[in-house]
């Protein structure tokens, strides 16, 4: 079993009755669409929001009844290939250039009926910010996945790839968000993945890609890039090898030629023990370029993950900077990646913490296709447990202004406009499981559908994007709405107050990266210190330090050095400061880790309490499901708070100021 | 491919080939012995040993060779039923009560003659001083084991138990020793394991039993007190249910009946997670007793292991001590478990640590039996990477005087000889696996074979254990013995001083409890904390504090009660102390802890060095593989000098006297 998170359309309001019943059963096909497979899903979605089947007409506008739909074909060149108009009068039209377009806007078409937010006459017209709007799956293929927080995989299972029903509702809901690429295997290629590419797993490959293709999703694969050297087939992956480059070429041209769809290849290299060209000394861009030479000719892309740093780190090495790797890495091979290579680009220098300056390469690389990846899976917040709402976190990411270019912003620098590239969106990683609520966290799904409205409409807020999958997930009813948004909206920085302070990150269970553990990873060899000691805590990263600051644009590197004046929430991760150093709050850095953590535990708890009013407004095992996991939530919240407050009450031995239980 | 460790008789010396070739090719045979399995591992020994085949000769002592050995019945009361008599003059004696008595002075005159210790007169006489001297396997019938540090197991694979060539090196290895009881599965019985005990596996089972029967070694099935709840033919586990007692009692009979040489069960109940009668509200008496009633009529045996605590503690939780929890459950049940139950005791309070007071319960419990659990698998002392030889530290704790009983110490106690107990004895956890040295490290086989030796005779020095071990294992060249008996003596005080200070244990790694972590354990559920602020660290554990101390004889309580007086060793296990606190010695808690863990390292990288002069002197392999683990060794002790002293640095701000570098 599994649900159809916003997508259920089982209890439609009386009002939304209403709406149907004033649309007659009949929707007209412009006759340029009819080939599309598109248009079909989006017929076929009306019929399951509708509960009816329709007749389907070909054929020029010309409705004769009272209110029917239209799905016209338009060449408007702002539309682009995705965009979409809606004009409601007393008939609907879906205009677009594509089929995609028709079914971008079908669903458009829905949710504004089942928000009840239709009127009459009323225009939408919608193009998406960003070309590529992607997720990437971790999911291996014995069927687990890698930081999967809600059950197993439904795309593997005992190393087969499956595709049902479950496979088509997933295309369904990416689509309905705007989703248009998908990877569907962990980008740590291993074991049976290497054979995902291979004639072995062809069958249900097309099956997906046919599926996918009716959603306007192109497939991508994750490939090991010493896949030659797993199969025994060569001993080297040096990129400038004749043999290495002509074995991709031809493994290249087979997966073209034999499955439909496919977008290309999603490469994590030299990154915490993956293979990479590194290994032979050769730069990123010999690498990437190899692979984008050899899928370039069936238009095919490589997405090249920019995740590259010593994992090897001696934490007693003070001079090396982690936060520093990606940029030296990558920024001095600007220009040098061929047109269909894209760098995915985390959305931090470290990795998916809570809160983390948003990485230097946005803006500063300026001829090359860049995606901003960000990560729906909560693996450092809160694992689908605790309740965390990142879109508020990406918006901010979105909004920051690199100074880099003073007409635009970094959004308009990641969709690939201010520098006329060809290629630019955004990636979430996302851990859908086979969970009967796909999440985990039923809220969680808030994060998936989320990223997919945010990637498309980089205008819209946080705050209407969680209202939406409120009432679409949820309904109408108005006390329901308002305490899940609030929920919603607040638990970000809910959930930073009482886990790891101002930017300094980490600070939790190595490994499976849950829980509190302050010291978790101060020894170790991954390079995320905060060496604190008995008088202050955090790495200089200014140029008395690491000069990490060194590498934003001037205006950041002034702001983020000055202690007065580095954003509050980010000064651990640029300074190391004293635990009696005065905030501009008034506060002491030590008073105001205690407080943040005793009020984000505080707040943790009434997240509970404000759970159990909506006992009668929800049915009940979501109910009851949600509320497992707030109860958890709250206890948990308290644990870190307790931790990390006694943690740094008996290194100072500074008690709080209020006199709270630290132990 | 595997090594035959300390029986590798392939490279005899010349003086040994010497004593051999005065031997003819004769053993003679008491007609008493004739159908005994044990006699003819006696003789295939001597034969493996000489490389020739003998003749058998059945016959009262009348040798009219030269130099001929003669085994011999005898019944001299103090010998018991496995003591043996070596008279040499122009012949050689090996006498005996039993068979089994002939194996071992068969493996002891061999012994003898190799370390060419021989002299002609010469009367050996030898007599165990435990009646059971025992090792546990941890192993998994997946082929894993736990706490494994030297391959997989040779006893599973693939769910199947396996009796192979190995199996039968294993049994002389272990005859060889005096091991005669051998628990072949993990005391945590799960899954395949369940069905260990079953018609299922009977038939490599008995094939088993009877290999060891031949080597004196009765065969142990760890099981899950839980089985038929698992099997799913009981809903309770209650062990005064009827039903419950009923199917033990069915099970039981089956076993003995079908199953030759088994000796009985060995149980972990109530304890990490395993299921047992404190579920119903029952003591662990009910639970022992239970199972005792069952095998009882076939001499079986039943092994009660006593690790029972709250793994569920919370670490704010300032009441609870971990360490009480086994003298609390158990002491209070001294008398009431049956005849045939043993209670398996680990040596410390706590778990294996490098350091830990004797458990209270020795000495205390009078009429109960009980086995002395320590620890070969060298979990938290190196995991047979650093070397860690503790037959030192169960030399300890066999010399160590209870004062309950004016006229006995502990080594008494335990073989049971004092309090008139029928069954008592030593218990090693091991982890030999299928690696070629049986050992990971190839010196760990020190700890394999020193564990056997003392537990047969508690007063020989781990001076002379070592000693053999090395003349046995590398031969008699002056310069390797020296060496080795060095670095094996003198390498549990150095893994002492490198890792967790003054037996406050822990602060490793959780989980695999592998290297350096001091707040590892801290904020954890297992009830292992040091507490440390910036000013102080430990537990107070006299009757100021938990009054751990209390469960002590009198003379210990005030002694370890007293700051001043409690043994520097142990100062931090009982007590909790400021850093500048000034030891015996002059210096202060805190340069202690640097001193100490600086000298440390510097050992371990002497060890190194030293081992590099050996190279000329050992088969080149070995020498390379002991090497590494020396070069690691010496590498990863540098590491836990850092990190420790770091953190006490760090926490304490107190810079070290001699200015060395902290972190």
């Amino acid at each position: 079993m599994y649900g159809q998170a916003w997508l259920d359309y089982s209890k439609p309001s009386k009002e939304t009755d209403r709406m149907i019943s004033k649309i007659d059963n009949r929707i007209q096909i412009d006759p340029a669409f009819l080939k599309d497979v598109c248009i079909h899903s989006a017929i076929r979605e009306y019929e399951l929001f509708s509960g009816r089947i329709v007749d389907k007409i070909v054929g020029t506008e010309n409705l004769d009844h009272k209110f029917s739909i239209y799905l016209k074909q338009i060449s408007e060149p702002d539309l682009g290939g995705e965009g979409y108009i809606i004009n409601v009068t007393n008939k609907v039209v879906i205009a677009a250039k594509t089929s995609a377009g028709i079914l971008y806007g079908m669903f458009r078409f829905i949710e504004v009926l089942r928000s009840q937010e239709i009127k009459s006459p009323m225009s939408i017209e919608s193009v998406p910010s960003n070309d590529f709007r992607m997720v990437n799956h971790w999911d291996n293929m014995d069927g687990s996945i890698e930081r999967g927080y809600s059950g197993d995989s439904f795309f593997f299972s005992d190393h087969q790839l499956i595709v049902n029903e479950r496979t088509h509702t997933y295309a369904r809901l990416m689509a309905s968000i705007g989703i248009n690429s998908v990877a569907i295997n962990n980008v740590n290629v291993k074991d049976e993945a290497n054979f995902l590419m291979t004639r072995k797993h062809l069958k249900p490959l097309v099956q997906l890609a046919q599926l996918f293709e009716s959603y306007n999703i192109k497939l991508f694969l994750s490939i090991n890039y010493a896949a030659p050297i797993e199969f025994g087939e060569l001993e080297s992956a040096d990129p400038l090898d004749p043999s290495f480059i002509s074995w991709w070429d031809q493994q290249s041209k087979w997966l073209f030629e034999h499955l439909p769809n496919f977008g290309g290849y999603l490469v994590k290299a030299d990154s915490e023990g993956r293979p990479g060209p590194f290994t032979y000394g050769r730069t990123q861009a010999d690498g990437a370029n190899m692979l984008a030479k050899a899928v370039g000719p069936y238009g095919g892309l490589v997405v090249w993950r920019c995740f590259v740093y010593n994992c090897q780190q001696d934490w007693r090495d003070t001079k090396t900077d982690r936060a520093k790797a990606g940029y030296e890495a990558f920024m001095p091979l600007d220009g040098k990646f061929m047109d269909n290579v894209i760098l995915q680009i985390k959305n931090g220098p470290m990795d998916f913490q809570v809160r983390e300056p948003v990485s230097p390469l946005f803006g500063a690389m300026k001829a090359t296709n860049q995606f901003l990846e960000v990560q729906a899976a909560q693996e450092y917040t809160g694992q689908q447990r605790h309740l965390c709402y990142l879109v508020p976190m990406w918006k901010e990411i979105l909004e920051f202004d690199t100074c880099h270019d003073v007409n635009s912003k970094v959004k308009d620098i990641i969709s690939g406009k201010t520098y006329k590239r060809q290629f630019g969106g955004m990636v979430a990683v996302i851990n859908t499981g086979n969970n009967e609520n796909w999440t985990g966290h039923d809220l969680a799904a808030a994060n998936w559908y989320g990223f997919g409205k945010l990637a498309w409409d980089t205008n819209e807020s946080p705050e209407s994007i969680a209202q939406n999958f409120v009432r679409l997930t949820y309904g109408l009813d108005p006390l329901v709405e308002e305490t899940i948004t609030k929920l919603l909206l607040t638990s970000w920085s809910t959930y930073e107050s009482y886990t790891s302070p101002l930017g300094i990150g980490w600070m939790v269970n190595p490994n499976h990266h849950y829980g509190p553990n302050v010291d978790g990873y101060e020894y170790d060899r991954w390079g995320t210190y905060h060496r604190s000691t008995n008088s202050a805590i955090g790495v200089d990263r200014t140029n008395n330090g690491t000069n990490y600051t060194g590498q934003y644009h001037e205006t950041w590197t002034v702001k983020y050095s000055d202690l007065h004046n580095c954003p509050i929430e980010l000064l651990l991760f640029f300074h190391r400061v004293d635990y009696k150093y005065v905030l501009p709050s008034g506060q002491t850095l030590i008073q105001y880790i205690y407080d943040t953590h005793f009020d984000g535990a505080m707040q943790a708890e009434s997240y509970y309490a404000s759970w159990l009013d909506l006992e009668s407004k929800l049915e009940n095992t979501v109910y009851k499901r949600v509320r497992d996991r707030f109860l958890h939530q709250k206890e948990h919240a308290r644990l870190w708070c307790d931790v990390i407050n006694s943690y740094f009450f008996r290194k100072t031995g500074i008690k709080d100021k209020w006199g709270r239980k630290l132990y």
